[in-house]
């Protein structure tokens, strides 16, 4: 049986804290193996800039507990885990671009076409979205390859994280519902939150499509806490720009429902994930896994 | 023996032609038969006016031309060379961006982000990357379809196609000579050409490395041609916008030897794809192969 990273009972936290000392090597090594180290010096270093500078690492650490919940050893989910940040990475370069979200702030630091220009900003991106599937490519398993990169791009794509970010520029200054919100998070954070779960799930051999309910309320979870936290935190505590919801006229939990009702959401949120949880077939990590949805509501208190 | 498309004896114009007649109808296909049917309906159109608005469609055609020259059946590389298109198609939009070559009129129409807005046009250029590997990962023989992604990957990536149109922007009113302009086409354009050989001849079960020699001089003779054309026909003869390469102070072929010096660069690039013809393995087609250089260079005429 595999060694596990931590006990199966104990919090996300510790979880995630012991994920960042397999991930971050993992990331760095990517970006050298790959054909990344072959591309011109200021597109690696924007790349760098993107993928390196800091993050909670959250989706690589989903794909390594899905990965060992079934008995898998972690080393087996790192190229998803991998994929699935170089995606939010990338995610992140281009929804920052003037012509998105104008953001100039990131992790505390200045965002990719601030720090390298516009062009590369894009071209970095570009990048970083091929270089998630030639990590996945790079397999020795190709089915795993194959099925995780199937799955990886669906999520990454029209019907998740691009259609999402499509619905979410178009509602801007609309007042939507919390089902037109609902939608919009489900597609633009919980898809690819969720396929973090199910590439894990594969690496393991396991069905992703076992992880839909759980993953998928996860997902919701996390955006409806960023909508809380963009809300009622400061720039400084968040390392990004706060407020920018409002100032945007975004749709979100809390202009459908108001910041008492977008936290109750919240909490709805968490008990759907718990009880899907009931559901999973898997080995071990299910106290990690229960404890996963307090991990992000703990985050708005 | 899986049925030619035409005749091994033939001009490769003609297999072109030959070949858009299987290809249009597996493009439209794979914008119904993937994720990108569920995604926001401007999204949906953003994509098909990139993906479905004409084109000579050479890639796919390459794709389709290496897997019967090596005996197997043209459906077999449909995946590769719709993948191929799509990757060609997003790194148009993304170069026609105001940041990047900031261009209004594709294929005589619109450029895409001139039709549905910037955001929407980086957004579905990050699409169309995505859904090329959606399509490739949808193949049932897991080893082909993980192969041909990390061929793609590569060839799209850092050390290829994004690498290369950095390196073009870069260049951007600088002098350089021959070889730094070698480097840029090597890159830029003739990466996914190539590609779109090694994809076909992978689908036919045939090692894609043995392309290499033949598809890079292709790949840099087509680039050499755009080089030409772009200096020496209007826009109304090229359904995109002439003269821009001097108009932007971009580094070619013909701002690094003049416009007749070019063309005899050219030649030497048709004579040394013609030499690497002699070393591949193929059952069929040499014909066409050896056709290709001679059609490309007929373009300036």
């Amino acid at each position: 049986m595999p060694e596990t990273l931590t006990p199966t009972r104990g919090s996300f936290a510790a979880w995630l804290e012991a994920c960042g000392r397999q991930v971050e090597p993992a990331l760095e090594r990517a970006c050298r193996s790959t054909s990344l180290a072959l591309g011109p010096a200021k597109l690696r270093q924007a790349v760098s800039h993107a993928l390196l500078s800091g993050g909670k690492r959250v989706r690589p650490a989903l794909a390594l507990l899905a990965c060992e919940a079934h008995g898998g050893a972690a080393e087996l989910a790192l190229p998803g885990a991998v994929a699935c940040e170089m995606v939010h990475a990338y995610s992140l370069v281009h929804d920052d671009l003037p012509c998105m979200d104008d953001d100039v702030l990131r992790r505390g630091l200045p965002t990719v076409h601030v720090a390298f220009g516009e062009a590369t900003a894009v071209l970095a991106g570009d990048a970083l979205l091929g270089l998630a599937f030639e990590v996945l490519a790079a397999q020795p398993d190709a089915a795993t390859a194959r099925d995780q990169a199937g799955l990886l791009a669906a999520a990454a794509g029209p019907a998740g994280m691009v259609g999402g970010q499509q619905l979410d520029l178009e509602a801007e200054g609309r007042a939507l519902d919390v089902a037109g919100v609902a939608a919009i998070h489900a597609a633009k954070t919980a898809a690819l939150l969720a396929v973090s779960l199910q590439l894990g799930a594969r690496a393991a051999g396991a069905d992703p499509a076992a992880w839909t309910a759980y993953a998928g309320a996860v997902g919701r979870l996390f955006q409806a806490t960023d909508d809380l936290l963009d809300a009622t935190r400061t720039t400084a505590e968040l390392g990004k720009t706060a407020g920018k919801d409002a100032a945007h006229g975004k749709a979100t939990l809390v202009s459908a429902l108001g910041l008492e009702a977008a936290g109750r959401a919240a909490q709805d949120l968490g008990r759907e994930a718990r009880a899907a949880l009931e559901d999973l077939p898997i080995e071990r990590h299910r106290g990690l896994l229960a404890d996963l949805p307090d991990y992000l509501l703990n985050r708005c208190r």
